[in-house]
């Protein structure tokens, strides 16, 4: 039997404590795997204290960086979090003495990926992230590896369980955006500070490794356009269900003639469609390719064990002696994305807004949309509901065929200056598979 | 740059085809990502004159087992087919001189599989069969590679895609079986005899290969319990969608107190479970593991770009040295399984039957349940339709609560015996999340 593979983990909250239970309880089964047993030997954190169960006998640092510079280890896993500070100065110390490395850390791949990436490259370490991006589910190795042979044409996934929850929720139970963010807070699904989830901002890190993982581009995270899900209410998630849609938090990065769009917005997916079908805090990716047409995964994007399940396979890809290119290609070979503005971005919308009740008010609308070439699909002015009090406005949606954000912008703020809609409409991108 | 890495394919039909385009196509990129051009350098088919585009280069063989066993070649890609005859013979040619190989064959991996994969462990050979199950999805290396940390406890899927598209059509369209057969065959999704796949039998092979991945077991193809779609109704859908379910054929294999249990059956699959909602040609498997939870994988189960997309997949791992065990564990680490014979199955049922019409009859049946001990969680006894003629027999539908095979099966044939219910009541298993 070969030395046993040492592992040196940085940071043992959430994520590395459930990795060092992972590895204690499938210990027999990864030796098979990896031809040599797999044991933490070093670890860093605040304090000894806050090491939990299988790591009593692990080499201590209270410093990340001074385990990756120092440690006798074979591997170093980042647990810690964050895009800059300790997990980026521990990072650079491992990959720089060309030792391999695994991490989960989103945040600081979007922000360093490519320059850690280069740096585990002419090291000759392996640089290993595939808890990064929806938890559990294995889709950097999809990418990466299991659909090498194709041209990707589009990456489209629910990657935060907390907006899915919220969304989710609303639509079974119809509670309001605040009572079911309320709900997820109670429940641990969302931060005291909910924002870099509902935003969109964890989303976008996401979506941003992705797109350079499937189109070979260099990661652009600063070029994703980004909005969160707090607009979204009541009156949207009936009028999807009433129109055959769900409203989804969607990461897209998708490639067009104009160069590689990066979003992430509230989208309305048919119901039909697998992302329209996740629900709960589960994550979903779907992927276009050329050859495979669409694969769709769907599991756990976050929780303890699920993120530990995805750095011990990267572990033990690694203890085999797989050392591939951690984004698929030599980083040398990702080229620069054109980047979409979103202005320019193509496709149909969901438009929902308060329309002035008086005659030819719509009239005044469909003719705005007219002038920039808008074709409407379908239009539901709703009567309001009898014993309300009368208002001066009606509730409208509208769904357009395919046409340019900037046409339907411009076309709602004349019609919002022609006085017959009220500021403000609420606009939804509609994805088509 | 390093010097080509050399493909030698055996077979140019529908995957050895779409995988020379695909190679073509794709060549840039693939030269990227393996860090040296990928080239089908020689070529085995009944005549030159079947070889398509990319393949007027190559040297031609009018013999697997030649080309397998004296080709300059750096990995020999079987694309023939059969579990035995030429394809195991150039398998064994292949690996018994250290030559990499790759295989889309599910019957003769399912039957040789793990002789090859000893025999490619023994020379420090590669054995991928990525294509061998769910086509383009990659399913393999997401049990061999991506879940490694988890002890697997359940693999269950859609892997016949013949099968759905039958049963999805049956239920959307209200057609018999036959005639959806012969739609499916009218479109190429099924063989002139279809035997094979809507028997089961094309399931039971892929399904004996995930349990192997899963559990770490040998391969056990002959343990698998196999039923067929022939028998499934209009009747039978009705009533599944009465009561939330759709039927699909899943293959199953599950880790149990008694053993591994592998079976192929028709399945009343819940409506809000991913594998439900897996319509037409598509396949779908969920992997149940101890870290993960619940993940699955849906995309395209056939066709040659899917295959050749997991091909070209197997090939690009193996030319950037990738070489890995076949089955996750050395084979000789596989252990024997405990076989659980169908009729210990315990489960859920659903049983439609036709019950004699005179009072009683349901009374009889229930006593027999009973003395079994088996619960009833629903029963249906649905008018004959006004007008239809008068019978001596109306319908029943009964779901149970869990119980065993043998159970039910005894409860039934009694009913019969007591005179109560029509032979051939139709009984089909309940899975449960």
């Amino acid at each position: 039997m070969a030395k046993p593979f040492r592992v040196g983990l940085a940071g043992v909250g959430t994520v590395g404590g459930a990795l060092a239970r992972l590895l204690q309880r499938r210990r027999e089964d990864l030796t098979a795997r990896a031809g040599r047993d797999i044991a933490i030997v070093a670890v860093s954190a605040l304090s000894r204290s806050e090491c939990g169960p299988g790591l009593e006998q692990a080499a201590f640092y209270n410093d990340a960086t001074a385990l990756a510079a120092t440690a006798d280890i074979d591997v170093f896993v980042e647990a810690i979090g964050g895009a800059d500070g300790p997990a980026y100065a521990a990072a650079r110390a491992a990959l720089s003495r060309g030792l391999p490395m695994v991490t989960s850390n989103k945040a600081m791949i979007a922000a360093h990926g490519l320059e850690l990436a280069a740096l585990a490259e002419s090291n000759g370490a392996a640089l290993a992230f595939e808890a990064a991006v929806g938890g559990g589910i294995p889709v950097i190795k999809t990418l990466r590896e299991g659909l090498a042979g194709n041209e990707v044409r589009r990456v489209s996934g629910i990657l935060n369980g907390t907006c899915n929850y919220i969304l989710s929720r609303m639509e079974s139970d119809g509670l309001s955006f605040d009572a079911c963010l309320a709900a997820a807070q109670k429940l641990g699904y969302a931060e005291a500070n909910p924002t870099f989830d509902i935003g969109g901002f964890d989303t976008a890190h996401k979506i941003a490794i992705l797109a350079s993982l499937a189109f070979g581009t260099r990661i652009d995270a600063d070029a994703v356009s980004i909005e969160g899900i707090e607009s979204i209410t009541l009156a949207d998630l009936a009028a999807a269900d009433e129109l055959g849609y769900r409203i989804k938090l969607l990461g897209v990065a998708e490639r067009t003639a104009k160069g590689v769009e990066q979003r992430v917005h509230p989208t309305m997916v048919a119901k039909s469609e697998p992302l329209a079908q996740t629900m709960g805090v589960l994550n979903a990716v779907s992927i276009d390719g050329d050859a495979i047409g669409a694969l769709t995964l769907v599991g756990p994007g976050a929780g303890g064990d699920a993120t530990a399940s995805a750095v011990a396979a990267d572990i033990c890809d690694i203890a085999r002696g797989h050392v591939g290119l951690a984004f698929g290609r030599p980083v040398a070979a990702l080229v620069e994305a054109e980047r979409v503005p979103m202005q320019r971005h193509e496709g149909g919308y969901y438009v929902r807004m308060s329309v002035v009740d008086r005659p030819g008010s719509v009239a005044v609308i469909a003719k705005r949309m007219g002038e920039r070439s808008i074709s409407l699909e379908a239009i539901m002015q709703k009567r309001s509901d009898v014993g309300a009090p009368a208002s001066e406005f009606v509730p409208v949606v509208l769904i357009t065929k395919a046409t340019t954000e900037a046409s339907i912008r411009e076309a709602l703020d004349l019609a919002v200056a022609d006085g017959v809609v009220r500021e403000k409409p609420q606009v939804i991108r509609i994805e088509r598979a």
